[in-house]
């Protein structure tokens, strides 16, 4: 499933080389494998082929059009978080009726943008949240499916940032208040309760947390179906991790499928998957240029053309990308801060990495950057965003060009 | 110098009622008064009146082109530090002769645009990167006036990301170093060492640092000139901090500036000053409507429309703003967290802020956000950037409209 690999010393993405890439379009670039893309979805989607289920890909992560085509037309939902990406679903061709729509903050012109397009459901997070869709609902005289998001309080073991199942985060609803909240959907005319949903987290390296939280709903739906509330869908969300650094092992779909698998077993249920990393993540680079060498004092850093308005995550997260060059060198390699232009110290890509000597021009490829990277990426510093590239075989095409400086003014 | 002060319990931006203008443009909106602006810019100036000086406002800090027009036309100059701030900086009309181009990561072709320009200075970071100027400038038949970017070894005592003058840091050329590297300097034909620059971070809620870099480079130029090399400008950079949060009582310009005067007394050189936080920080506010109350377990949460997309302040920095609601019930508060619907923990404007008890459709102002707000803002969650407003006077108009989902796809 990797598709990025060395041939003859360069770094190929299928079966284009990634120097190749640079010269036509330049750097920093986004660049995207459809085979791993896709076949990660496959993967995805094999290990729950046994159980009634729909694999629902988070679009949150990477939402560029080609790639949510590609989802679309594999016949994948969506897991949808705005209104934003309610439009980029429908623009890609997902099926309404395969999009759920997660998230603490709907807006009621949001929820009828998703009415109106007929969605499969709502994930609700609160009671609050709940009144305004079944009034939305009933002003549109639609009937809304809802799942309650529940807090299952299962602690994740990931960064805080990207941990959202614990109590006293701002996600969900207690697994403790769920039933009565339940209760006031399913009284409502406006409203179907079909569901009850979950997200534990994102990048758990770690099964077991999974199937705690299956259970937990597994209770609650049990609960609810004796006080004649039957649900038909249990969404476990996403948050299965992937191998940032070479060597990390993270369970596999099959390991994760199975812990949940398990769990519901007989429970008549069908499940909702949304993953996003496993299928982005690791299907896309990051291509840098490299600009100067410098040192100060005993630290020397790679300063390239790539910045932290292009990838975010080690600056906000402190999060680590493996990164390689595009031509190996065979030279030793020498410890070097990789770093960008933008002026902030937290403006770097690794610290403390062994690269071999690199000079002015050479390439370096950030792995792991197919998720949350663009999707992050901002024009701080005025600087355009990078272009992204889809390879597939021995061909590849722009899938979104690189910003001009016209676009930084556009409507100023 | 505050033109955001309640009348009649309701928030106004000099005349203007936040609430009126949400009732028009919707939120998030990003509001700017533009007499706090250019108040803030005169304020500045006047502090190192009786000096030979050059005030270049800070482009990174906030880009819109109304904003950088103000300052454009107020006759001051601008610190750039990229190609795309150096052609916003044109756009809005500065003369190329006050421009100021930073950054440890210029390209070749930045260089050549610049230069093309015809900008004041160039603040080098790395002899490699002296070498490509040279170049370049050779390569145009022109000559590009530079500062080294010196490393003071000063500690700011602020956030690491914005520390940016110590030793170990990306940023300069060490002040040890700096003598050699002028050398190469004067030897190119096609440079003219013509200064030398510092920054030593951002948010300096203390003077003294700015003194201790401005003696270290006054020495530094007392060396040189010894040594034959005949600088005429010395960059402070910018750094100032200031109130974020109510009682907070940061350096005046007029401290500031007497520091740094007191230090280079009878040196002979010109002062060039990058503010850009002190500027616009609290010259703008982002307005936020209400749209849930939860609470899990002992926390409450009040969720809003604005989301990390719109301000990554407080989740990439640890950030305080102040909060404050659009129109004072002076009910008694309760203590909340203000977040956002942006699918992640980190998603949060304020934590455990006493606020009186609010409702959907109650706007806040989300204070201190001129700076770095709108710069650093970005479409994840598939998220439309916010509205640009400036208000003057009894009047307000959009200076950047707000996207729409069709911007969300253009080019994909």
């Amino acid at each position: 499933m990797d598709y990025f690999n060395y041939e003859n010393g360069e770094l190929m993405v299928e079966n284009v080389s990634l120097a190749r890439i640079a010269a036509e379009v330049g750097a920093p670039a986004y660049v995207y494998s459809r085979a791993a893309f896709v076949g990660r979805l496959k993967a995805f989607e094999a290990a729950f082929a046994d159980v009634d289920h729909l694999v629902c890909y988070s679009v949150k992560v990477n939402a560029n059009l080609s790639l949510l085509r590609l989802a679309a037309a594999g016949g994948y939902g969506a897991d949808i978080v705005s209104g934003g990406e309610l439009f980029k679903a429908l623009r890609a061709d997902f099926r309404p009726e395969r999009i759920v729509f997660s998230g603490v903050g709907k807006t009621a012109r949001e929820m009828a943008e998703a009415l109106e397009a007929g969605i499969l459901m709502f994930n609700v997070e609160s009671e609050e949240e709940l009144e305004v869709l079944a009034k939305t609902a009933a002003d549109k005289n639609k009937r809304a499916r809802v799942a309650l998001r529940v807090n299952p309080d299962v602690d994740p073991k990931t960064h805080p940032y990207i941990a959202t199942g614990l109590s006293g985060s701002k996600f969900g609803i207690s697994h403790k208040e769920a039933p009565a909240v339940y209760a006031r959907a399913a009284a409502s005319p406006a409203l179907e309760a079909a569901g009850v949903a979950c997200h534990i987290g994102s990048q758990l390296t770690d099964a077991a947390p999974f199937a705690d939280a299956a259970a937990r709903l597994r209770g609650l739906t049990e609960n609810l179906r004796a006080a004649g509330v039957d649900l038909k869908y249990m969404d476990m969300g996403g948050g299965l991790g992937i191998a940032y650094r070479e060597g990390e092992t993270p369970p596999t779909p099959a390991e994760y499928a199975a812990r949940i698998k398990n769990v519901v077993d007989g429970l008549g249920v069908k499940l909702i998957l949304e993953p996003g990393r496993f299928v982005a993540g690791n299907s896309g680079v990051l291509l840098a240029t490299v600009l100067y060498n410098k040192q100060n004092g005993a630290k020397r850093f790679v300063v390239t053309d790539c910045a932290m308005n292009d990838l975010i995550r080690p600056s906000l997260y402190g999060a680590w990308h493996d990164i390689v060059p595009v031509r190996k060198s065979g030279a030793p390699p020498a410890t070097v801060d990789v770093v960008g232009p933008v002026c902030e110290s937290g403006d770097f890509m690794g610290k403390d990495r062994p690269l071999q000597p690199l000079v002015a021009g050479d390439l370096l490829a950030v792995k792991g950057a197919g998720a949350y990277g663009f999707a992050m990426s901002s024009n701080y510093n005025a600087r355009p965003r990078a272009v992204e590239v889809l390879v597939d075989g021995d061909n590849f095409k722009i899938i979104k060009p690189r910003e001009t400086y016209e676009d930084l003014v556009r409507g100023e």
